[in-house]
């Protein structure tokens, strides 16, 4: 027998870390032959367009350097895969085209890594194989910087995000303190929905960092986000601070017509990047004095030098859990963690139905959004700062780290 | 005799190890008693703004961490100071008060960490000390990310930039292969005038990447940047390449009627900050794949956590030698680097007038562009690798870089 694994939707510093899990945990058990990767998510099944991992990664060294290298070694895709309907052919012809694919192959276990869309695919794929009689197991493994997968603790990719994005939010905070003048600066997080990237920067307070002085996440603005209270909030901290720090998350919508929300994906998520450009327009409006607005961009997702080492520990953790998980007969689920506790940090690896994680998005605790809905309480420290440590040194090369490189 | 020091202009990673290094110079000398820092760069002079730094670096520790610090701990300016005019009360005054802060503290040399316009600064300061008969030395020390301070081979501060932007751009690159499709992806870095930076960019082929697979340098474009031209450019990679990467110098002005450039600073600098996104809306006209643009913003100038220890190391040397030539009787000037080989990369410490480095700029040698003015030679290489190498690991506490703070 051998097995599948695949990953998909955006970059983070832990999904190949993940990927390195199933292939090394694969080769403790003598009954499982090959490891294939499945180039471009889903989309290489369809396509049978596959490659033996033992081919690519063929010693320790690749291993080892594959687990610090960001991004999908193995590509992405945003491809949705409809719900089986056997009056659709297209469908129809997409679900024969995998089970091919699976079959040609020998391949009993298939391995998706992604976030909520890719569970949806687990689930999917999963009441398809279990209807036509196919005893082939299906298992999620989570990523997502967001960290809004439901069933589960925090999600891989999420602490490696957050260690990056408060790091350089402290590096821009001692850029931003040089000038005698007053100064706003506003940085924009990656967060559609769920403000947990946002939220995660308070953790500068452990080391008595007062900045970020306000901190928004959707959570809190659900029924709009009003530019006069934001504006209200500024002024107030101006009071108190010559260089003013502003955390947004992306998809914070200010409530006023002027403002054009722009794009949407393939799966109809709208691209609100450009809400913190927008805010520096109205605080350089109404204040008139240096207003710099920062989005952090993809580097937020990708920049596996600042990488969590609890982060690239834990997504190998559930790579090597999902495969045992297979092995035991599961399928149709997703790995997940359960924290044990914070001091000194705990967790156990769980898993949860593929269905209950699809589709679904898990926010913020309100209880951790205080009052005025500008900044983010002190119980959220408590659960941020273990996801953020110990450090992951690159391997340098002429001055610059190495990453794993499946081609050009 | 006591000895003050300041710090201008933009933020580098560097800067706080050149302050370092006066400290610690400073210290070997009997005849020196304070080190003064002077807050706020030439303004702490004016406005008697001074602060012992044996005040605030007590310890040992606080000078190591000192130099992992990003930014200016003394503050920074924009200000300008006027030729001196005895017809002008304004700058009369100026002058005067300089001066008074100089004889109060019995101070015998200022030092200046800055850039093109603090070096004119030291030249105007200088002229005036000698002219009024006050044997006072005034000696610049370099520092800017855009290496483009004349009479030096580089400037501090511009490895440890580069160093970050070539660990960026590659982590972007990552990023932007995962997807099936084609893609554009254009990233705007720092420099007005000069790429350095820029270029800089080509370092990420001595370890075998093809990207970026086009850079654009101001240098190169003095007579404007044609948008054809470019979209030609990309074209032609876009047959090669799924996911083109484009490198582009924020000082590149579109040769196209509907580009518009906004703002300007103290000093007449036009910011023209957004001329990839521009870019990026000329791409998804012309192609309409996907296209995203990214500016590395002040993150560039202030990612200390990927400093180049060469960098450092160089920036708390030019420090020293600073004390040293003015303790040796040396004003007017301005501390520098003369490299002698690439292989081993060996430079010595060198003094060049502040006058020939002030309010000049030095730009990129013609032969390293190439002749169509969409690439860097490899000649680039060999004086760009040594600049990046090795690298100072921050402390952590709590997961996060811990920073040196003089206040909040």
């Amino acid at each position: 027998m051998n097995i599948a694994v695949a990953q998909s939707g955006g970059p983070t510093a832990a999904i190949n870390s993940s990927l390195a899990g199933v292939f090394e945990r694969a080769g403790d058990y003598g009954e499982i032959g090959q490891v294939f990767g499945s180039i471009n998510g889903i989309e290489g099944m369809i396509n049978d367009e596959l490659v033996p991992l033992v081919n690519i990664l063929t010693t320790d060294h690749d291993i080892d350097l594959l687990k610090r290298t960001p991004s999908t070694v193995l590509g992405s895709c945003r491809y949705k895969l409809r719900t089986y309907d056997p009056n659709d052919s297209v469908t129809e012809t997409e679900y024969m085209n995998i089970v091919n694919t699976l079959e040609k192959h020998d391949i009993g276990a298939f391995f998706y890594i992604g976030g909520n869309d890719s569970m949806d695919t687990v689930m999917k794929l999963d009441k398809y194989l279990r209807a036509v009689g196919k005893n082939i197991k299906v298992i999620g493994i989570p990523k997502t910087i967001d960290n809004d997968l439901p069933g589960t603790d925090h999600t891989p990719g999420f602490g490696s995000a957050a260690k990056y994005v408060a790091t350089t939010l402290q590096e821009i905070i001692r850029d931003s303190r040089v000038y005698s003048i007053q100064s706003i600066t506003i940085v924009e997080i990656m967060g559609r929905n769920a403000g947990w990237l946002t939220a995660s920067t308070c953790v500068l307070r452990a080391n008595g960092e007062p900045a970020p002085h306000l901190i928004y996440v959707p959570e809190a603005y659900k029924n709009g986000f009003s530019i006069e209270k934001f504006l209200a909030d500024v002024e107030s901290m101006m009071k108190r601070y010559r260089a003013v720090i502003v955390a947004v998350s992306e998809g914070i919508v200010p409530d006023d017509r002027n403002y054009v929300k722009t794009g949407a994906d393939a799966f109809g998520h709208t691209d609100n990047s450009g809400v913190a450009k927008y805010l520096e327009k109205c605080c350089a409006d109404r204040f008139g004095c240096k207003v710099r607005s920062i989005e952090l961009n993809v580097m937020q997702r990708c920049s596996s030098h600042m990488a969590s080492a609890t982060d690239l520990a834990e997504a190998e953790m559930v790579g090597k859990a999902a495969v045992d998980a297979a092995m035991s007969g599961d399928s149709g689920r997703m790995m997940g963690f359960r924290r044990i506790s914070n001091e000194p940090y705990r967790v156990e690896v769980i898993s949860i139905s593929a269905e209950e994680a699809a589709n679904r998005e898990r926010f913020l605790p309100d209880n951790w959004i205080t009052a005025d809905h500008s900044d983010i309480t002190m119980d959220a420290l408590g659960y941020f700062l273990p996801l953020i440590q110990g450090e992951v040194i690159p391997e340098y090369r002429n001055g610059i780290p190495v990453h794993f490189r499946l081609n050009q």
